[in-house]
């Protein structure tokens, strides 16, 4: 197939790239990688990294989520995941990288975190959230399935990967209180059939990182 | 001016920035923050990071440097700067970000360094200068003023930057046996007329880096 996909399950970065295939009605092969024991395939295409996803599309690799996005909306034109006004697309692309800065080493830290350390990093968090309200344009409405974007895209797995740390966790990360906007948004976009079709089942990404989450904290 | 860049002399990202308004020939007010006491403007028109480059551009603030590069690029035609193949803009994003996401860290890291830390850190960095060599094809001619490019933009300052920290330091990170085909892309790009206009003054910047170290790793 002319398009292929590596990925993991569980990566909120590979769910970037299914749902904008999703959305494009792109059509590719899915190969799963075991993060345990990479691929010659994952290494070879993704030598500098060696993470998925990985996308190849004729036969050439590339990899980082958010690079991929841009050339799926660039190749395949229905459904354009970014505005096209040049101020509107900064926008995007600025929240966008503000989740990968921010999240990511917020969630690797919470995978990580012992209960003494909960409570500080919960609310690290919570500020964090409250920053990413920002993002939100109070007065435009939530997206359906047919104008879901590239900011949406990129923003939307950070809801449910906090539930997931929530649930873990036993900490209250997004409320009404703190993120009404943001809570409400992620909770209506999380119902989107195409999301809900794309997304890891969440028992299972549960059950995968409290596993991981008692092994790295268990005394050794 | 319909233009204005804030910006503060010793950065990499602020340099980017001058760099590819130059390269259209963009002309614009250039405001100098002050890192120490940020100005109110900066607060105002970049409230997530509170940091410097801001592009202001007829009244709409943008941060983060490569989001004001393709910002840039898409605005003012003349000169383009992202390739017009969607697969190599994808190459070209991703060597950014790689820059970005690797070398920053290493030179916060190098600012801070202490003696006995050193060997070990010089010995990664020359690791990521190799891999960043890979960025380069060396059947394509090295870039002139003419032909600079996003991802020329994107990494040049990695040089400078990294002349500066082995005269900071006493330690060597370029040379030809490591990375011949960079070292020489380094040599020849930092000459090019247009990039010696942007670039903060060698001197200069290891005075203030070298102050900076002082002040970080001298017993308090």
């Amino acid at each position: 197939m002319a398009v292929k996909l590596l990925g993991i399950w569980q990566s909120p970065f590979v769910l970037r790239v299914k749902l904008a295939l999703s959305l494009k009605g792109v059509e590719y092969e899915y190969i799963e990688d075991d993060i345990l024991n990479k691929s010659s395939m994952l290494l070879q295409y993704n030598p500098v990294y060696k993470k998925v996803p990985v996308l190849v599309h004729n036969g050439k690799p590339m990899a980082e989520s958010l690079v991929i996005l841009e050339y799926i909306d660039e190749i395949w034109k229905n459904h354009p995941l970014l505005p096209e006004d040049p101020f509107e697309k900064a926008r995007s692309r600025f929240w966008a990288k503000f989740v990968d800065d921010k999240f990511v080493p917020m969630i690797i830290r919470m995978l990580r975190i012992t209960s003494d350390q909960k409570d500080n990093a919960a609310k690290e968090t919570r500020e964090i959230l409250k920053t990413l309200e920002g993002s939100l344009d109070p007065n435009k409405p939530f997206p359906e399935d047919k104008s879901l974007s590239f900011m949406d895209i990129a923003i939307v797995w950070v809801g449910y990967y906090t539930q997931m740390l929530e649930k873990m966790l036993d900490v209250k990360l997004l409320d009404d209180e703190n993120t009404p906007l943001l809570n409400t948004w992620f909770r209506v976009v999380l119902n989107l059939q195409v999301i809900k079709e794309c997304l890891p089942p969440f028992d299972k990404l549960l059950t995968h990182y409290t596993n991981f989450h008692e092994r790295h904290t268990t005394a050794s």
